[in-house]
């Protein structure tokens, strides 16, 4: 970890380091932070897999946010990732810049951020810390078995499109906390809330999915966007019933105010849920049966790739269902 | 490489993508932009380095700066770090946030960035972009065969303690740019500002000090600052004679003007130089000048390592010099 600013605030910036001192210690890493660089060692017979990503106060979230939120997030996120190419995470870097050195604001942070890291093995080994526009940016390093990394771009005609836990709770958050404001408003809502402030990202059903899945994403911009990059990346097309997406008790409660297809609208296009969508060969649908027994979480058959390049959307037995909101847009291009 | 902010604006950064399209292709990426995370091979054998560097406008940079020397010197900082470990700079991750989309700004930073990155062999395998305050995180993916990567920590009692190149270049090109102004005014100027503005990471240099250097930082917070990191990490002192510190025709001819400490002062406070700090058992120098035939840059030694934990510089033949300024006091803990 360095820490620069064109100040001499070194105090100021050792205190904040205090608060990043590696929470474990992996064999693996020969050299953590202090030096310029860290030192890692790749498991033989292993590739290494990274994936970066960026949140941004005021765009991803907001300043006053629950800090121990936006750390977990920050990791959950890059963890989520990682879930989705079947990698175990290993290594975190972390570039965080900062307007002020706010102690109570860096605890919590760091324990939102350690906490979570430390649950899935992971190693904060390094990074930079800066003054400037609150901005958080994290990396994550993990590896999989040459070859067993799973990519968006191996879905076939006839798999079958699948989905992990359940879609559209972090949306349906999302909209209520936009309507009705935060605060406790019984277990449904709080249900949600953690849903869409405290994702659990599917390292182990990813890494269970090695050998079996043959396209993966994480759901983080939408089932439709999601499942769309898959498609274009496989050059392939879909159809999903979306009577069939899972759906959380909660979520079934809480949208029931909603016209059904503002609700599966939701489902549709409402990203954070961290959820796993994948393409599975129906012969190896007994097998994951047998892997997803360890699992914490159901997965459910959605529907199928079809030739073509068209995502077709179907409800009620077969009529093509209309999404009117397509999500963030975010990309993965 | 994906894209994300919370504005359906996939057009817009689309078109950012299109700036970062690799500029070379190594055969050890296996997956790279445009999946969840990039798959990398590490050569067997080798340990995996990872340095990451942020800069922030107003902070590392003004906003008008030229984007191309932006985008040089955000890899220039990473790959110097991957040279003061003695690793093979290999890949490079971007996180890229910006307050609005400028093709011309883009074009110009991609040129200095990738134009750089392509030179020392890196290939951009993933990031992401984001809207928001204008902030730079580059992290950098290098390796070093086992055991051979030098940290900060080898010095020992005894060792010379050498530099690279010229020092203080950078430093006085910031001062006099600060008094004077920006604009061309005759070759030493262009010189000094092109040592600055363009640093050329020692990354060479530092691959030729594997076995033979037992401690290797880069001058970025100034010498004194920097060689200080080496004495903490290795608990050792050191003595420099500030007389030899390797000086540019161009610096003393544009220091000139200056008292002889406020340059001194300069050379040893100054950072910015990106050149090698290292330490060298006397049984080696034999061997470093054969492996130094190659280099681009001449090394010289500037001082010894010495019990206890005392920096002690002297001039004029053994007199004390003492520094009333520190350098940036950035830190690596």
């Amino acid at each position: 970890m360095s820490a620069s600013n064109a100040m001499s605030e070194t105090t100021e910036f050792e205190l904040i380091e205090r608060y990043f001192k590696p929470s474990l210690s992996r064999r693996d890493v020969a050299l953590g932070v202090g030096d310029d660089a860290a030192i890692l060692d790749v498991p033989s017979g292993c590739q290494l897999i990274v994936s970066m990503d960026t949140l941004v106060a005021d765009v991803h979230f907001a300043a006053d946010d629950d800090p121990r939120g936006i750390g977990h997030k920050a990791v959950a996120v890059s963890l989520s990732d990682m879930a989705a190419m079947a990698a175990e995470p290993a290594w975190a870097t972390l570039a965080l810049v900062l307007p002020r050195v706010d102690e109570r604001w860096l605890a919590a942070f760091s324990e939102g951020m350690l906490g979570l890291a430390r649950e899935f093995g992971v190693q904060l080994v390094g990074g930079d810390t800066t003054r400037g526009p609150l901005c958080i940016t994290l990396q994550l390093h993990g590896h999989a078995p040459s070859g067993q990394a799973i990519r968006r771009s191996g879905a076939k005609v006839g798999d079958l499109v699948c989905v992990t836990g359940a879609i559209g709770d972090a949306g349906l958050a999302l909209r209520l906390r936009q309507q009705f404001g935060r605060g406790h408003q019984g277990p449904d809502r709080e249900y949600l809330d953690r849903r869409l402030d405290r994702p659990r990202p599917r390292v182990q059903e990813g890494i269970a999915l090695r050998g079996l899945a043959s396209a993966v994403i994480d759901i983080s911009d939408g089932l439709s966007a999601d499942l769309g990059h898959i498609l274009k990346a496989s050059g392939v097309g879909a159809e999903v019933d979306v009577d069939a997406a899972p759906l959380s008790e909660a979520f079934r409660r809480c949208a029931e105010g909603m016209g059904p297809d503002e609700a599966l609208g939701l489902v549709l296009s409402a990203g954070d849920d961290y959820e796993l969508c994948f393409t599975l060969p129906e012969t190896r649908v007994a097998d994951l049966n047998v892997a997803a027994e360890a699992w914490s979480t159901p997965w459910q058959v959605i529907g199928r790739i079809t030739e073509g390049d068209d995502l077709l959307l179907v409800h009620g037995g077969g009529r093509p269902f209309t999404l009117s909101q397509n999500g963030y847009e975010h990309f993965r291009s």
